[in-house]
């Protein structure tokens, strides 16, 4: 462990007193989670995040279709952990992680690979987009995992009626109000609602040369349900509305092809100016990081207390791990996140205050939820974050709800 | 006049009805003003801007300080505009006028010097700051014009404590905790107040390393005031409310040179990693286009009802005319440019009706303001739009007072 390097990001000062230190990588719903069970714990806790904000992912499409503005949807972490007097906050990108040394490696705006040393570590790096070996795809259908990602996607849609509005060529405007949405779950079929919404409410009578209600919106996905991982009644319901939305869907047809000029797929060819990326996603390099045992989807294979074989004192957690529940994966929700972020420093805790460790993880269902247009959310059971977030959002009061009080 | 050319950006069938049409080159206060007053006029209205959205411009720098968010502070165009049945907006910038064609040219996002004939033209294109012949200077010390300006001095901002929060080297952290107004008007005296208040209320607790309330907020002016422009008594209750704040003020001396490191003046040299510049102002090409006599600062010099000498179709408004008012030019703030965009709407509209022309335009003054810090407005007398604003903002629900019903 080279002290001198640490210094250079920690302070050598902070390291003299011997508190047992916790590595949260992610300020997403499981690290923040984590860091919140270990708010009054005896230790230093360090959580690293790339930008400087949480996102409330599951409504970025909100963003990306205009109904909310990206500080709506964002929070500060600094200001949801300013209560937590052992936390720090670092802005930066890990790059690597060491388990013999026991420390993480960041990259910050001018310094590379400096260790950060850990007692215990909980990576909680989320998910990237995955285009199933089709990188090329990207430059042509961005994704929807970031902020910056969704107004990136807000702007190009914006930018499609502004330019139809001046185009005179037929086919040309035919094109630029064509939206192509590959991948119908959550996110896509979310995102395809709000959008036949925002074109029929909001833009409708903006234009005086194109008619926003005519824009063309099409889903695609290589299933043969949307919302495939949900009930087959409410996959049904979602189906309909969407088509009564006046939204195209082809299902079991797998895209083959996609560039500037539109999306080709069983064989059909859609000619758009805006494609937009809501199908697979792929996990951070975390399994790489650890050298460590990976489902199919690469995807860290952890114990039942969350744990990584061989290494107690490492948790990963939400979308980067892989856990059995009743012989099925746990879905890659927030809810899962958050409760094992809760666990695993509730587990650390325990454990500083060397009491037994607690029951092996286990994921309280509080039901799933897409919302398909304004008003229309399908609901297994009611989620507490959710409602607290439509109830807050109507008051439009709602940026202190993102507190992960509920879990 | 190329009607094949016009076609591309208008319509041919648009240009087949005789009505007159009134081209409106500028989205801000004055150009919107000119719309809503032609609303019922018989005639065609084109609103050209460069972006698709009005900002109100008097409180971007909230936005510069983390106040509010851009979507707060803007206000689609289409939008505010969406009853005007009569009228279309085009998002484009306009490179010149040809006064004896008629027309204006305008480049889009394909296709450059495209000529919209008008019957009737209203010119209402604002300022860009003036960097009084140092445009080097820009590179080191951004303006604050336009949304995307206020957007990039935030997150300027906001990085500047994320990389101090990192930094060992005391000399560097002392830097980049000072933030350098170049300025006393308006924008950076309420610009200071407001970093003042943030850096001691919203960021108070969120660090762990650094002490945001240590921050060094400097004000520079060549003058020797701040507020020059505003009734003395107000400028010194302003300055010294900004002492209070702990804002160190510096007057009298301009400023020699802006370099990455810092900024020199008066030969003083303050290293800092942040300066803003919240200084001159200087108005748009709207006088070359025309090839009409300016003023000293560029502004086009208007008869008293506002029309260019020698066309009384063309009418030029706010920051870029020049109009004097019991022997004092008239400043260049909102209201003034709204007053004046109203004006000229009305009397085109009077015009196409076979009225008589108005009388001569007269700025009726209800008072300016500068907000030095939370709740401590400097105002002469109540103005309606300001204070309609700042009712609407504490009930986070005035987005739609952006309206200029005031007028």
């Amino acid at each position: 462990m080279n002290d001198a390097n640490l210094n250079s990001i920690n302070g050598a000062d902070e390291r003299k007193s011997k508190t047992p230190r916790v590595v949260i990588v992610g300020g997403g719903f499981g690290g923040l989670a984590a860091a919140k069970a270990l708010r009054k714990a005896p230790a230093q806790v360090i959580l690293i995040d790339r930008t400087n904000h949480h996102v409330f992912q599951p409504l970025l499409y909100q963003v990306a279709t205009s109904v909310l503005a990206p500080s709506q949807m964002s929070s500060p972490i600094r200001g949801i952990l300013r209560k937590h007097k052992n936390t720090m906050v670092i802005m930066g990108e890990v790059s690597g992680v060491d388990k013999e040394q026991r420390c993480v490696f960041v990259n910050d705006a001018d310094r590379q690979h400096v260790p950060v040393h850990y007692d215990y570590l909980i990576l909680a790096t989320g998910v990237r987009h995955s285009y199933f070996g089709h990188n090329e795809f990207e430059k042509f259908a961005p994704g929807l995992k970031s902020l910056a990602d969704a107004v990136a996607i807000r702007n190009k849609i914006l930018s499609a009626f502004e330019l139809a509005e001046a185009e005179d060529n037929v086919d040309l405007r035919r094109d630029l109000l064509t939206f192509v949405l590959v991948g119908a779950g959550p996110t896509g079929v979310e995102m395809a609602a709000a959008l036949a919404v925002f074109v029929r409410t909001t833009l409708r009578s903006d234009f005086r040369r194109i008619d926003p209600t005519s824009a063309r919106i099409v889903l695609i996905d290589a299933s043969r349900k949307v919302l495939g991982t949900f009930a087959p009644s409410l996959s049904d319901a979602a189906e309909q509305h969407l088509q009564k939305l006046g939204v195209e869907i082809h299902l079991g047809q797998a895209v083959e092809k996609i560039d500037s000029e539109g999306v080709t797929f069983g064989g059909q060819r859609i000619a758009s100016k805006t494609v937009i990326w809501t199908a697979g996603v792929a996990p951070s390099p975390a399994g790489k990081w650890l050298g460590a045992e990976t489902d199919r989807a690469g995807r860290v294979r952890v114990q039942s207390d969350l744990s990584v074989p061989g290494h107690s004192e490492i948790f990963v957690i939400g979308d980067t791990a892989s856990l059995d529940q009743d012989g099925k994966p746990l879905a890659g929700v927030a809810q899962v996140a958050m409760q094992q972020g809760h666990y695993a420093g509730k587990f650390i805790r325990r454990r500083l205050a060397g009491k037994k460790s607690p029951k092996p993880f286990r994921y309280f269902d509080k039901g799933t939820m897409a919302v398909v247009g304004k008003g229309y959310p399908l609901s297994k059971a009611a989620n507490c974050t959710y409602m607290a977030f439509w109830r807050g959002w109507r008051g439009l009061s709602f940026t202190s709800l993102f507190c992960l009080s509920s879990v």
